[in-house]
């Protein structure tokens, strides 16, 4: 009858929706392939790439074995836990209830925190380093936080009936999660690993008075990455709304898909003509940059990632034109400390993470909360009281407390074994090359005397 | 109960839909940043490709502020009017009826109206001018066009109880709203603006007995900005049935799918082996030309997306295969009259877009006009008395008159003030390097005394 | 009333699920092209894609007038028929039932298996060639095999009240049906075409000691094909479960995607490492090859689709670690047989598809077996007694079979008339400067003396 169908419709339905949002969420991977690839210097193009696409890789066999078991498992006694002990291998998975489609949505996402970290490090750091870390990081650090916040036995979850402070950590779609897990990762590697040769220093060790910058290789590249990982995120942001077999959901995805738009399209335009006034004023000359623009407008869609579903339009704006600044101080920021990024993922996914999460206790509409399964708790700016910011304040203190504490100690002692930074020989020549059996292009066309003989 | 499950799955299905669409659509701006970037000099590069992503965001921001307001706002008089006037800045949606996702959606396509033009003047239009026009198009220009034949208060609207001549016009996903306003905006920016130095005329002004063709940089960029532009039109087309909660919609989306394949498949064929011909005959040598099937591929899908759910798939054949020698004798009378369209946008969306909006007039099956939506006035070929031609005629002049109306003057002026063309040396260098600090490539490898070194 | 609407929304649910996997699976030919383009040297890079492009336009015609008729056209007698023969040009389709989306998805997946040959005879066959056979391959070759396996008047198809043995050949998504078809055809065409000039045998036809390896013109367009491509199979696989309007096909799509993703990351990780544990033992150094592991993964994939539905997550891994392996050593295979594959599509497609078919019959578990709509006949590993087993072998045997007795007089025939190949001339300037009007790229960028102008 019509309400069996109904349930069978729903389970369609949202089984449907979270295999289009997860798909787009893995098409990221090649957005950041692409941006990736396109930021470095042409002699380690191979070398990033692989990485990327042994992330996907390492994310599913870490995932499947014992991150999701970590991130999701529920107890029965409905105590608080700090990590999921069951369903290692998705053994007692009878397919019921989502669960698949569930375990496919959230690979997804973390293969996304894995390889957010292999920019950062590109160019200098090794094979082995990168497998050693991207496991661990999809296998136990980045589950430990998905559990703390989105399951429903987490210590700072919302998802449970007595959140902490009443309301809990709302971090949407993963500002926090996600992206700060990954960036603050980034960023341990990044002053651990050491700047690129001649970035910051000359051959003698000496300072430069003027950073180096490496060219990017291909500006294609890194543009078709950043429209593919915007594309990614429409599966991101409105997929996080887990289900849409019914109106309020609807509405919900709906309004991620908004608010995503208006975030990047204004980070965009704030980090690109704010870098031009800045340039202006040092230089006199008027030039448009595309790395910031697509910078900020990752920082933008990184900033809204937490809020999406519980902020106006217009919020989403603001959160977005905050993006973009926070995206080029911090990256200015990095240069001023000598910590080498090489496509400026910390700036992008660490301090943007950061701003997104603390967005959402300014602009919490609190009619938009309870659309979005949240208790109705306002932001400081709709006459809150601070228990929202307070909670998504102490996420942030907690998810860089726990990726420094676990992060510093693993590439520290990689580091003193010798295992994390390539030969300086070897970069020089390039990864390519050293790593990968020869250069990631060639270029030679057709030999002269061959077009010749066939002209005539 | 099995009634109110089936509505909120309405609901939650009919967003899905249109946030899947939208996606698509969406991605169609890094298939035009392919294509275009492809098809430029090297030395152009991130120009053009900042200009596309500056599009995206320009035009969400455009049409979040007034162009959605321009464009859909009714009013409760069922009046016609000019142009809509309420929910600026979309204050007054309540998320109620799709609202944010019909938002997000119609964005989409804003964004791809004006990302139409930046390749008609690539290589030599100032970027201030860019963003002046780009804004201008999404704001207000492309918004009244919509409003005309998309709103229910349009004049010439078919979606209204008593629609001009029993029919207004057909023009289902947008042959004509959206390609013929991208694309007679580009024909008018291409005019005013001039061609490229050496295009036409020497270094004296003297024209050249054959035009210099400007070769692509990379034809692999090109090839990948096709078959996005091809996958976003699985979007642009089956999406523009705007619901797919009931069997009838889901027959309209499924046929776009199908014709809007055919349309493509038979354009890009007609295209190519015609060139081959011509060519033949011309130089006596066989040859095949990627760029006479790209460009008739596109073409076959700018003139199917007004009819794509009105016509049988053996007219979207014949449609296509009219398309492909739109194309071609649309590009060589360009030439002819020398007009340099960098990308061949307007043979494809110009003069496709006319052909399109003409051709739902002959091909229109009455019996699939019931199905779409529309009164049920079968075309001429189908024993129409040429209502419906008639409507969808009155809509091209109204088109390119309103464009030119309005855009004419405003290319004029941006020229005479100096902001339309940049410098000559400047476009000499390519604009990379004279507004965007270098090149978009550095293709530099390792170091031959390195690798040697290395090798030892 | 409730039970209309959960109709109604049936309709519009699997129409829109079949065309978001057809799109995906459509944009397949993207990946294809950039993982083609990417392999061959620079010089035939025009060539390949245009051969890509041409594929997808040929399958939609071939497929429109006559493929589709002799796959799925149905008798009524419900007697078993070696070929359909209604429905021609879809001319009695009337919309309903899902035939239109039905038609597009089918679509996509013929022009999967005619583009699956391009890659292998890149570099040296001839346009004209290319034309001829992937018209008759998607018009004819593929849809009898087709018909056999997947249309319900199959010989050997799983999907009637008698099937074959019981059971019939379980092949969900077609390791057989499209990537064998596709892949016996490049196996034969590769072997009377014969090996590209230089690889294998000196300019006087001596073999040489050790085979040339062709560098890949650009590893990041190989990657980008590699992503796009499993993204893809995110249509390809959950998409072939046809419907998602109720639970156990949702269950069934879900879990597609699950083992879809695991076997690519296993395939992709077993063939890296184990070609790098190779190498080592041979050279004693230790690097990483990127075509090992984005050819790992494509065999992983390949290798799953004709079980994703029927096997466990733990056997999609080991189905995907055996596929890994499976891939080098055909690869090593072939080039011992100095069989030359330009982008290693036969030990991708035919190897590993031989590899899926067969794995079925070991791994497929009776639950769900039922659960995807076959007889619940349980995989050897679960105690089959090998019925299954045995229709799986026999459809391996009979798409071998098939092929091979067609091809091989077909490509013998246009060899024989000088068809086939391109003058060794040609081949050596490459077809892009000989074929296609020029080469493939140009990357000269500004002028030395333009640039120093503009600095002063």
């Amino acid at each position: 009858d019509g309400t069996n169908a109904a349930g069978d419709l729903s389970d369609g339905l949202n089984t449907f929706f979270l295999l289009f949002s997860g798909a787009l969420v893995f098409l990221m991977q090649a957005g950041f392939a692409m941006l990736c690839a396109g930021s470095v210097r042409q002699k380690n193009v191979k070398n990033i790439m692989l990485k990327n696409l042994l992330d996907a890789c390492g994310g599913a066999i870490g995932f499947y074995t014992i991150g999701y078991a970590f991130a999701y498992a529920d107890n029965a006694s409905d105590s608080k836990t700090f990590i999921g002990n069951k369903n290692f291998l998705l053994l007692s998975f009878d397919g019921s209830g989502g669960e698949w489609i569930g375990w496919f949505f959230q690979f997804a996402f973390a293969a996304t925190a894995a390889t957010i970290v292999a920019g950062t490090v590109a160019e200098r750091c090794k094979m082995q380093a990168y497998l050693c870390y991207s496991v661990f990081l999809t296998g136990f650090v980045y589950p430990v936080v998905v559990h703390s916040i989105w399951s429903g036995d987490g210590w700072i979850t919302a998802f449970r009936d007595d959140p902490w402070q009443g309301v809990g950590v709302v971090d949407f779609a993963g500002s926090g999660v996600v992206h700060m897990t990954g960036g603050a990762t980034a960023l341990v590697a990044a002053i651990i690993l050491g700047p690129r040769k001649g970035r910051f220093y000359d051959e003698d060790g000496n300072p430069l008075e003027t950073p180096v910058s490496f060219p990017a290789h291909s500006v294609a590249l890194q543009i078709l990455g950043t429209f593919i990982l915007w594309f990614g995120w429409f599966g991101f942001n409105p997929g996080s709304a887990l289900a849409i077999d019914n109106s309020v959901s609807a509405e919900t995805a709906a309004l991620c898909a908004v608010t995503t738009t208006l975030a990047a399209a204004c980070g965009c335009v704030t980090s690109m003509f704010t870098d031009t006034m800045i340039e202006k004023s040092a230089t006199g000359e008027v030039s448009y940059d595309l790395t910031a623009a697509m910078n900020g407008a990752l920082g933008g869609l990184v900033a809204i990632t937490a809020g999406c579903s519980v902020v106006t339009p217009w919020a989403a704006c603001i959160i977005g034109i905050i993006g973009g600044w926070v995206y080029l101080g911090f990256s200015k920021f990095l240069i001023k400390m000598k910590i080498d990024d090489a496509v400026d993922a910390i700036p992008v996914h660490f301090a943007n993470g950061m701003w997104g999460v603390l967005a959402v206790g300014f602009f919490a509409d609190p009619d938009l909360m309870a659309i979005a399964g949240y208790n109705d708790f306002p932001g400081v700016f709709y006459g809150g009281s601070g228990e929202l910011l307070l909670c998504n304040f102490v996420s942030i203190v907690w998810i860089c407390a726990w990726v420094f504490f676990l992060m510093t100690p693993f590439f520290v002692i990689l580091n003193v074994m010798g295992m994390f930074r390539v030969d300086p020989l070897e970069e020089e020549v390039g990864l390519d090359i050293s790593h990968h059996r020869g250069p990631g292009y060639d270029m030679a066309g057709a030999k002269k005397e061959d077009v010749e003989e066939l002209m005539e």
